[in-house]
């Protein structure tokens, strides 16, 4: 039975589905970890334990501790900053202006501010930089400046930006089948895709997430990703790598954009096949020893020790910020090029409209995705990394803007949390572009 | 019987007993995990893994990999360093000297050389400090420089040295009946015992460690401990302070030193409860943040997320070596004082030889324990953090030397490793002393 639990907290952390916001929700301020005194004293009261897997911890409101503690629950590996002295970012602030900033959430008639705005996404962290320097940075919940926090499916983003960095770099053909660079997983769905198809998320995979039904895909997907022991007579799948390898095909390949996880966890066994290197490591050698991190990040690993490239990396505000410099500035960071000007070209020319309209994402419409990650295709040419729960990179070029917020929103759909999000972005950026 | 397994490997952590090293024990370089192939490959084959529990990750020469990776086989918490610049440490290097150095094993009649001790001892990290420089530094096995090795034992250095500097700073009375301090552990042994003497280990405890026997202390200690979700029926005490407080009396308190564990764990509860902060949390405040550290530290957790203060430790080479550099210069680094110099004189003083003689340690004969840290009461006035599979923090004030290993000898026991190991120390000393 506590191999169930834990499979079901496991899939919530990148799947949108989860405990529904009801009217009685606790607010923001109720339900701050803190206030609530989960995980405090030595040791906790019973009922402010947050454990795995009994008690629900990815549950609201247990989930707004847990998405700073990841890896008190799981096992992990390391995505290194290296030993050397960071590159502190520059500042200057303009909090208060920006906090009376209003805006006009979607589907809404009355306004609110910037400031009211992160209270209702119970954001844990936000960041927002303008021509390179924090104009606005706030910590709350769990986290604080030298906490890392739950990037849910912005992990996405990052395995999405080193397979176009192998891409651009010759050592990764999108054309290839995947089949031809992972042998393994010929047999599968994945096998007769391309790679492209793969970093697209236009794959025709058969991968069910009907709940009710204990033989879904999910609950094998689950079961095989969970680090604990496997039950005792378990014939399932053994690791990401083992399920993979069973997914059957549905649908054609290229149709349509259908977001499923498992195909960023393909994406993970290309690149590491590609480079030799475990997703973590590539994170690492490519980027995160290069961008003058403040921090270590971690992603948490399977039972077999490979890395949950679709959604299992934690890291600080300030680093993910750093992420996102290097996108609004094509590979530069600190005077530094760590990757071609193409990579984040081919990103931002953004996949099919048309296969991603047929998602029906109502906010984002007309937009698209590009090796995971999210166009908007609005004036301003903005795109973002996104994940459950309110995480996001949002990177405005026009606006020379770059926002990372880290959230624990009690429900995982963005759907929820985009109307008084992404609004609010688009405000704060023509603030910005006013000076 | 996974649970099972998962006890008798989390016991091997800290315990002096593991697998003997017979004639025919892979040596050094046969049994480098990069040799052996271990957890290399997307994914590793079958007879590569080491995976939790099955597959036995804490024997040799599985284990050979594991002391440099216990996150990803267990849930942690993170002993920050923050996020300031490293002080890097200044650098003397001497090492063919060194290498050339001979000494007599006790007990042997043939001479060695340092580097031969170096592969006879399975060495994964080498550091050498004199007069506040790096003069030696080696990696090996699974170590380099930006990685981290299982502290083991020498965890326990670290809670007593935090003990020690509250006693100093007056805020923990080490003459305090431990009840006095966590009521939880009245009733147990433990709360008559004072906290000294559970800093120095002469507590009388019943903690029988009989493997054969299914209902052995080390058992239940063992299940307890595990961060696994517990078997169901499971009856027994969860984590290390439900287990603490079914500990029963053996003997007087004050007699003589007996070398548990769980004083430590014990310990780490009193010094949360008077700062208020989880041993990491202490740790990092005290210590990590404040030292130039270049790399964070982490600890295993219980399934509470209690921190295993007797050691769950692990740490980067150079880190253990600002530890002991700290030590040596009594509580100063980088200029800086951390603590009162009277918390190494407190320890350097040592505990009753009288009681360790008792406890019959061939190699260390007429040494001492104090606040978690053994004296040697040589003529150089030296002395150590220990912990199973030979890793050590050696300070010796009279050459101003300090030295750090990591490594992962085949056996636990230290008494194996001793021999080629402290006339090494002493050759060295003598040695940088000629200076």
């Amino acid at each position: 039975m506590h191999i169930a639990h834990l499979g079901f907290s496991l899939l919530l952390l990148f799947l949108s589905v989860g405990v529904a916001a009801k009217n009685d929700t606790l607010d923001a301020a109720a339900s701050d970890p803190k206030n609530l005194g989960l995980m405090q004293g030595f040791p906790p009261p019973p009922d402010k334990l947050v454990t795995q897997p009994d008690s629900n911890f990815f549950s609201f409101p247990k989930l707004r501790w847990t998405v700073c503690h990841f890896r008190e629950l799981l096992p992990t590996e390391q995505v290194s900053r290296g030993i050397g002295a960071p590159v502190p970012l520059e500042y200057n602030l303009n909090e208060a202006a920006i906090d009376a900033l209003t805006f006009t959430p979607m589907g809404s008639s009355e306004t609110m501010t910037w400031e009211q705005s992160l209270a209702a996404n119970y954001t844990d962290g936000m960041l927002i930089i303008h021509q390179g320097k924090i104009v606005y940075e706030r910590y709350s919940g769990c986290l604080n400046e030298t906490g890392k926090h739950g990037a849910m499916s912005m992990t996405k983003s990052m395995t999405g930006l080193l397979a176009e960095i192998l891409v651009v770099e010759g050592k990764l053909d999108d054309n290839a089948l995947v089949s031809s660079i992972v042998p393994e997983l010929a047999d599968s769905a994945f096998g007769s895709a391309t790679v492209r198809q793969v970093m697209d998320m236009t794959t025709g995979l058969a991968y069910s997430e009907d709940y009710s039904d204990p033989d879904a895909d999910i609950w094998i997907y689950s079961r095989a990703a969970s680090p604990l022991p496997k039950p005792p007579g378990y014939k399932g799948p053994d690791g990401y790598f083992e399920y993979l390898q069973t997914v059957k095909p549905e649908g054609n390949h290229g149709d349509a954009f259908h977001y499923k996880t498992i195909n960023t966890d393909a994406l993970g066994w290309i690149i590491s096949r590609v480079s030799g290197l475990e997703v973590t490591e590539l994170l690492s050698e490519r980027i995160w020893r290069r961008m003058g991190a403040e921090q270590d990040a971690y992603i948490t690993v399977d039972g077999k020790g490979t890395p949950f490239a679709g959604g299992g990396l934690s890291a600080g505000l300030r680093d993910l910020g750093r992420i996102g410099l290097l996108m609004l500035n094509e590979g530069e960071i600190n005077g530094q090029r760590l990757f071609p000007s193409k990579v984040v070209a081919n990103i931002r020319e953004g996949g099919s409209k048309n296969a991603f309209a047929k998602a029906g994402y109502t906010t984002l419409e007309g937009g698209s995705y590009r090796s995971m990650w999210w166009l908007l295709h609005n004036e301003h040419g903005a795109y973002a990394a996104r994940g459950v729960h309110g995480q996001t990179i949002f990177v405005d070029p026009k606006a020379d803007m770059v926002i990372v917020r880290f959230a624990s929103y009690p429900t995982a759909k963005n759907e929820k949390i985009d109307p008084t999000s992404l609004p609010a972005y688009q405000a704060v950026a023509e603030y910005l572009m006013l000076d």
